[in-house]
């Protein structure tokens, strides 16, 4: 059965308990819920952790390098500079699919630019939890090929 | 039933004849097919159309805009500089979803730009004919109201 | 008896219908009425036209030349990256007043440039319906040449 | 009766004395004349000021909130620079209309950003004198509210 | 025998009639017949279109592919911001040389780019309508291979 | 009879010596042998130089104003930053094209900005040794004076 | 007894009266109170000065040289661009302190930045009519020394 | 009584012992001392930490979610590119002083910009330690709401 | 007898007084005194005005229009952006030479750039009180038209 | 016996094992080995370190302070944007060494630039290992003074 | 007695020429005539060379180190690149005057910016001859030093 | 045996005579002494060469291509704009080593970017004579092939 590591980057453990209006009222304790649900009807297993140093996150990557087929990210804040955590998924060479809550595109103009997607096999931003589960059907698709 | 309106810009209707490198071997009836077989597991009904001017773009917005719920739209080139399409979906006010065959981060510095993205309610980008799956299910998701 | 053309742009035809909030709640045809009462006031000739493809545009210029005394455009989205429109306006050498119903200095960044204004005559922008009834006036004074 | 005070700004006390080839060959005693006969057509009073200093612009604009219903102003230079004179039009709160003899969009790069239009009402530049008696117009259709 | 597709990009259609300080007093049939001419000198089929169409010459350029061997186009105003007619011309896979009749270079600022010419094979510009008789030249080059 | 002068500029004596995937196989002395049989063919004379420092083709083109009536010139590296060879140019009166063995457009960003093209009758840019053939032609064709 | 001189630049005699959003209503009589109140506290003697003129700050704080220890400056709209004022600090040699009411650097891009703050002591920006408290307090305890 | 959380970033461990022309000789124990001392005077609770890492200052910013009613905190380093900082600020919804021993205004260009003050209360730069003391009564301000 | 105005700027009434190490120890007073003593050896009249206020500097150069033949100007904190004396030196048509007496290209970027020196006959920087004079020898040369 | 700290940034421990194209194919291990050897020629101590925690390089260098006379160090990704590492290596007065396996510049656009080489003695980039030994000879000789 | 070297750079051997618009009609003869009147009146040696290679010129600097007192320079076109010259200015320690015929800031954008005028003492543009002869007499005070 | 050439920039003939504080007192012969003695050491032979000309150095590369196995090369001044020095680099295939005696990084902005880096092997900066030494290292390090 294919492992996919779901890595909630800084800042996600306050979600639902801040700015509402932007990032919407579900906990991540809630989206890892549907993202369970989900892995089961896709038959994958998968792990989430939610971490907000740049360091923890760049170490994570590294050990999933052998226990897990890809990768789902939500990087937060570190999406816009962390080139560690660019180079970290470029060294792994796992699949990794890039998912934000909110529409990067629509917000402040330093947000409008990601240091990870230029690695990611692809990026899905501005569906709120539904950019989690999409993203964990990217990453399952990708692990299965191209369809036909 | 809800209704999609699936939109493919310019240059589409050479899908895999071209570039193959970059976009892949799947045609453009190929990718219609698997939208009407994942639309008919998510009970939705789609009309699928492929354009090449900006022009006959904008107007097939406006008239999505009493016939259908939601829009899947891959502008291609159109993506980096149309203000024209920005505003025509601005103006009907249905919920639109931005797709992308390749990463348009990892491209070309002229293709990391979208001037859609910021009236889109999410983009997805990078996953192939996946990417028009996606965009699916998320615009469906969309029109569905939050999860719980 | 002098002839103006009013060219209205990209995505007009919603006008009213659309983002009342940014551009009022008058409909086109409310404009060319109050366009039309003006063109009696001032003695002149007046034709509309909405139009959002760019080469029809180019060519409604291209058209005006030997059956119109000066233009009256709202170049819409076009606005902000035409360079044919522009080169239109400059060929045709009619006198053009270039109008906007909101203030573009006022929105989104990438709507402060206009690439038309370097060769139209003047600008007008930011006084709703207003913009186009000045706009004429400001045709028919170019056309009656300078005050005393 | 409507009050509406006409502002112009440095240098313009040398019009028609200057750089006729830009300007004109009108004197701002004329332009004051036309104003005047077009106040009277259209039933408002005007008083005109001319002021070389940013900060007697400032005061006068100041000095307007209680004696006068909107303003027209032609800032020259400050145009492009004066944030104080910009925030003096915020500050009092009367409608304020921008205008400009000489199309400044087909002048010198750096008199294509106006740091004034983003808190004007609008902004009418390149028709000469005729910019003036458009803004005059445009004042008293702002303080009448929307047409129908 | 090797057939070459010649397109004239918008506005062109004015040759001779515009601008004359810029483009020169030949027409765009002057031009058709100097290209004929050289055409039967160097045993070439050609075909010309004028198209003012940003679509339009986005589907010329599909529909030449299996009918020609080269294509040489002049992209007027589109030269500097059609992505679409970039993406066309890739995915083509012609050879396709990019000629200018003025000095693009020697103009505005915003006229000294070119967003198709990295992937045309080569650009000629200045040279009046000899930049299209060059043209013709190297296409035919192109498709004879390098010399000895 | 007229003479034209082809400059050569700096490292192009390596010519089919140094990256071939590049500039292709023909040697300096083959573009030459090319050249003279087109001169010949075209009826007028040439003379050709190769230089690596920037003073010496300034002086190259100095010496030219007497003794040749235009000038064919690749200015190689120096075509992005030596103002001092586009001011000899533009102070010898003499017209000259400039040309390009690669798409200059095609490769570094850096490459894609010519300081000798604003002075320069006109660009080729692309196609190899036929840069070279086609510039002599423009050439003579600018000595001939417009066609018709 | 030590002497500070306050200035207070353009448009905030108006404060209180105007966009209370962003500057609070509380009038500049009020901060100059409540100013009084704190050098009474703090011991030192202060003079107020409200001038909207760049012209007259400069010489404001020219004819501080020698009647003052230190300057606690509002420079208002001129923060932005007024080099003269600038020039002025920095040429009597007095200890300045920068305040200011609203945080410059959460409003519009170009609030963000402030041509006098290389040359003031430091900054004190975002804390309504607290920023001029402690932007008094600051000025003290540089005329009084580093802390032990 | 009141409680604010005072957070010192990267390398103040070394105040006093490092770069004194630039931080000057206090140590970080006596800034804390001189805290201690003003928050006695001013009736509130001040806990105080120092730490290097940005994944420890983001949770730090979590954990004073429900434990304090405010945040002085000087970000050193993180000041200029930190999103993670900014964004935990953001999140916690506590009303946050940013500090700065220097004046970032009048050193390296890249210190110029702080991603931090956009969502920070207000800044205080440039006063040494006693940036810190004023962004203390700062804090205790904000809490005690507008003056009178 | 020619007449030449000189008008020195903004601060320049501290000279001597203030940053000795950047603007020398003469005066202003001195350095009139060094001017008239060569407008005796020139046989020309000079007038020497001292202005802070930028609305005064526009003024002075007005009033110079019917009664000198030269403008010697430095202007200070405005060189770098004040467009309105720009305009009123543009507007008045006398020769006007700029000077400085530090090298402005030697000093921070902002001051690097002249908003004056495209209107001014020509600069002179970097000689400290001799600046003027050469100013002043500059503007009698201009008077006297072309050497020889 | 002089000793010398070499700290290996982030992802350098999957050295070896990733992008072997880009960084080779020796492990960490490797290199380390080879700087011991190098290290008993030089006669000096060394301990190696590697760390992907911007927090915990910054406290590597901290603890340096008084055990070691140098640094070596390879910040990875860290390179183009920790200006927590910049202060760290400024604040603690060691001479450092700054090296990268692959040449930085011959690489993408955003590696192109350090923020730590400004604060560096030196830097040595794109020699692979190599690069590492030079470091430690460069490191050795500051230590020593210049040569002679 | 005195010496000073006057060095000519590229493409000034054809003054007067070449561009008379630009550059005047005075040959670069006649004005080595007036430097030498001027020498002879100010008690001065001089001594000219016209250089078109930035090698040469290079040299001429060096070797100007022990043979003269001071150097006026006009860079030509180098002005705006050459680097090597700064750097033998810079190098010999000798005081340059940097002067030009042309005012190099109502010129092409591209010649506002000098990297010569960092290293040189003074800058003079735009005054013709006049321009060099005022560049002599800067030279001999400068070696004369401050007056009085 | 292997032979190294090493190329010595522009005014690098001043060295230990020039800048002292900068460059160090080293003159160019003591530099090349201490490179003679490496070059015994590590057994290879080498030639040194100092050149203040552009074409120079671009010739002096072209000739080492059959008569050396690798350069090291100081560019000078030429570091930041010659794009010749790096097309001979590219052209003749062998491994060049990019040294400076200067940190180029920690001096002025325009000295932070080389053209030359991107076609080099390496680049070393900043450690004074031993950047050369290590260079030397470097480039037979290159020749040998990677260690073990």
């Amino acid at each position: 059965m294919k492992k996919v590591l779901v890595i909630h980057g800084p800042n996600l453990n306050l979600l639902g308990q801040r700015q509402v209006e932007v990032y919407g009222s579900i906990t991540l304790e809630g989206i890892n819920q549907l993202l369970s649900g989900l892995a089961r009807e896709l038959k994958v297993e998968i792990e989430t952790v939610q971490l907000n140093s740049e360091g923890e996150i760049v170490e994570s990557i590294h050990n999933a390098k052998d226990r897990f087929n890809a990768i789902v990210i939500n990087p937060g804040a570190y999406t816009h500079y962390s080139v560690a955590v660019r180079d970290a998924i470029a060294s792994v060479g796992l699949p990794a699919v890039e998912v934000h809550l909110s529409n990067i595109y629509a917000r402040e103009e330093f947000r409008h630019q990601s240091v990870i997607a230029g690695v990611a096999a692809g990026q899905i931003s501005g569906f709120g939890p539904q950019s989690y589960l999409l993203g964990l059907r990217a990453a399952v698709a990708l692990l299965e090929g191209p369809k036909k």
